[in-house]
């Protein structure tokens, strides 16, 4: 049997499970040393260790009445829940909860699609509504619309939103937070709360107008602990008659902050409507003068460029991106793109894929680049770090947000491919990938284990990094649970005012502090003093 | 000498002014009748009443430290303040307070460009920064970025954007609040805090990345009273190549269905990427056929395509917009355009204006539409609601919003001029605007008066109206304070739950309720019975 949560005893533990028997039904409360299992972070830097985060138990409701009616239980004992959508996101704690011994409340079971419309191109779905359960339900009906999908796409659109995540079509709905349109929350007290113009009963606008009146409130629901979120829509992207992949190359290393500041320049006019993902791919494998070159922390420009001369004259970085649009639309903007690209010596122009839309369901399942067209795949798990390092046991994602200068990316590559190097780790950068207008993320995979030996120094390599990205300007945007206190921490100004705002909130919303305990180092009054 | 403030005995007041003076210096504070006189609501539908809003004072700090200075005071003797940035927003209250006997406090001073940056677009402001001031600095410094201006464009950024305004330029700038990234807040304990990437002390980002780390809750600081926003970063637009002002206009009432589908489907994809304004220039105007169809509540398709053939054949609908970018990019998408606005029997399409940036002062001074083009301007106070019309001594704005749909847009006609008729009022409906990717605003000029019988009349229309357009789905977006707890009422769903959230969220933010008590209806506990 697994353990209470801290503070319960094993009686009012197993009377308060009872009573969620009695919300959702016996076969919706998993509370076996099995059932907890399940919901475990396979990723956990963590793993086996005491401090390892765990479930005490997991309660699946069907319906926003029987998510309120846990929600009840938990005022009444103290009892720490912890919902999840559809608890997929492995890289950021999965399933697990961010404080030992809550209940998972287990969403998955509300994963209606409440509404689309192809008029408008907005839907509406419940939390366990994942990206394949969407993008099947406009391919079935013949809808012409994308969805946006994070990658790997087994995740769902309402956990990836509140999170923060990113997709790769059209800057309106590559921001999945942004792109949200509506929420319908359960507070921690139990009151349903919609949000926008859904507070509104009889309005025709609550998936087309963000705001309502008076203050918007959703941002307080993302990346917190301040409710449970049961409804939420989105607006979706229109089938365009047509899309052009292209891939632009630039020969040497210093040519990535001309490269940058055109592409940036072209995103925020959208003549570039997609994302935008700056590689290197000389930049990959364990060539060792590549190793040497990338634990230098800061080689020269000179000594990069003749590396890459070595490998065959390969260009140094390449840029991938996709027009979408009408065909003699995405013609102009091609050409303008490479007009203002021109003066880069030595840059290539490649189109790489080419698409009129809508596709066969063989043409679709034949799209290398899946993501950028709106198609959910697990293809991401084919993928590793390098081409011959072995297969990862897992990974947190470490994703500093720096500005889109080719010269701040040039530093970070320099400045992490030294802490990876020194702490006897293979550099792991992957790519400046350009979600958002006007920033660059820079994903890192920073590797997890099965033993606590090198999970320690696992986690010392991530601490290392979000300090020293930090210090240099460029912070995280989302951060694993186990590390949501240190992140916090980075967000520290004013003496930590930011975070003493959010655990005001906290005490307001939620006074018995039931929800998601610890969720960005936000804890209830209850528990602060002994989990600082 | 104007009255303290209810609660407040005259000797307390007089010392908390000293105290204020202490704070600011005595030439910025003001409490004679003659000073608050001029924070009087010169469109007030209460103008001359018992109910009229009145400052019993106004305080201006210069800098941060003294606007903690002012709260500090405020605290101390439960003194309600009302921030402003300029103050200029007339036909939503302009500068007095929704509490009367509140001490305005005017951040006009507070008015340095902090910061313009042509490489990364963005700039960062204090409250008192106008349109015009931030136009000035770029022309002047030749910096190729554009604003998104209001129109008039005598207010400024920062309070235009807290109240959740718009333009008239690219998408990703109308939504003048979503256009924001990152504030910095005074909250009402004193305590300053940076959102977004800004709690993080050495960041790059704060002005370009909007949700740093944790909850994101700058959206609470808009339409509301949790705290006193001291600094504010936006997103600027890229000086485009060239700009293609168009016009489409249909000859048929019922035409504006497709009109308004297919213009909203282009700019959804960016196709189309100004706001798009649908306007009937057939409907202004005081000819007794006119007003007869504008009053019925429901004249028919052919009684109304019946009088636009009498009045000599102009176009039902004319639909203006701008394209903005690279000429051929420019000339691919209007021709585009025309493609799929082909189908609509007798559209007719026009180039209006075309331009080259940059532009010279005097060919800047000609344009037309200066809002379009990022120009701030006074023009629109030499605009009547209908050509004939005597001006107006003041007015409202009312503003429901409405799907993008042409049949909504007829039914909403319909509705508000029978009410304006019946009620002996001109329709004032000006036109259908769509400055959000998936609404339209269709603003109403609901006039007030210097005297209290019409006031009285035009209380009641504007009542009337947010009844029936919420009853009929189309809730407002903003509104004039003295009509915030009705505003409210309208977003009552669950028994008023987010109403509720919203004063919990006050509570805990503002536990004295010293800013701006009342605003959009949130009053702070010691104030809730006796304004309720």
């Amino acid at each position: 049997m697994p353990s209470p949560p801290p503070g319960l005893s094993e009686r009012d533990f197993q009377a308060a499970l009872r009573e969620l028997e009695g919300v959702v039904g016996r076969e919706w409360l998993f509370a076996t040393d099995e059932d907890v299992l399940l919901y475990r972070d396979g990723y956990s830097p963590l793993w086996g260790e005491a401090d390892e985060r765990f479930a005490s138990a997991a309660v699946a409701p069907s319906s926003v009445e029987q998510v309120q009616g846990i929600v009840k239980v938990a005022n009444q004992y103290g009892l720490p829940l912890y919902p999840i959508s559809t608890g997929r996101n492995l890289t950021y704690g999965g399933a697990a909860p961010a404080y030992s011994g809550s209940v998972v409340v287990d969403l998955k079971r509300m994963n209606r699609i409440l509404d689309v419309s192809a008029r408008d191109k907005t839907c509406l779905v419940e939390p366990g509504v994942s990206y394949f359960d969407l993008y099947r339900h406009l391919r079935t009906n013949k809808i012409p619309l994308w969805i946006d999908t994070a990658d790997p796409g087994w995740g769902g659109l309402m956990g990836n939103a509140l999170d923060r995540g990113g997709g790769y079509t059209d800057i309106e709905f590559r921001d999945h937070f942004d792109a949200h349109c509506g929420m319908e929350v359960v507070l921690p007290t139990g009151e349903v709360v919609r949000t926008g113009m859904g507070a509104s009963p009889q309005a025709k606008t609550w998936q087309l107008f963000k705001y309502g009146l008076g203050p918007w409130v959703d941002g307080i629901f993302s990346q917190s602990n301040f409710g449970i979120v049961t409804k939420m829509g989105f607006w979706l992207m229109e089938e365009p008659q047509a899309a052009l992949q292209v891939s632009v190359t630039v020969p040497k290393r210093r040519d990535v902050v001309p490269l940058v500041d055109t592409l940036h320049s072209l995103m925020c006019a959208h003549t570039v409507p997609s994302q935008v993902t700056v590689a290197s791919p000389l930049m990959a494998g364990n060539n060792p003068e590549l190793v040497r070159l990338r634990g230098s922390g800061g080689a020269s420009d000179a000594d990069w460029d003749r590396f890459a001369a070595n490998a065959g004259g390969a260009p140094f970085w390449a840029a991938t991106f996709v027009y979408y649009g009408p065909s003699k639309v995405i013609a102009a903007q091609w050409e303008h793109t490479k007009e203002r690209l021109a003066g880069i010596a030595g840059v290539g122009f490649r189109e790489t894929a080419s698409y009129k839309f809508p596709l066969t369901d063989e043409q679709a399942e034949a799209v290398a680049d899946k993501a950028r067209y709106g198609i959910p795949s697990l293809n991401l798990f084919g993928s590793r770090t390098a081409p011959n390092a072995p297969p990862l046991e897992g990974h947190m994602d470490f994703s500093p947000m720096i500005p889109p200068h080719g010269e701040e990316l040039i530093a970070l590559t320099d400045y992490t491919g030294k802490v990876y190097a020194d702490q006897g780790f293979t550099p792991s950068f992957v790519a400046g990938m350009m979600f958002h207008p006007r920033t660059m993320i820079c994903f890192h995979a920073v590797p997890t284990f099965r033993n606590a030996a090198d999970n320690a120094r696992t986690r010392k390599l991530f601490e290392t990094m979000v300090r020293g990205c930090t210090e240099r300007g460029w912070p995280i945007y989302r951060i694993h649970p186990v590390f949501q206190k240190l992140g916090m921490e980075m967000f520290g100004r004013d003496n930590g005012s930011l975070h003493r705002l959010h655990e005001t909130l906290k005490d307001a919303i939620d006074p018995n502090g039931i929800v998601s305990p610890g969720r960005y180092d936000i804890w209830p009054k209850r528990l602060r003093g002994t989990q600082a």
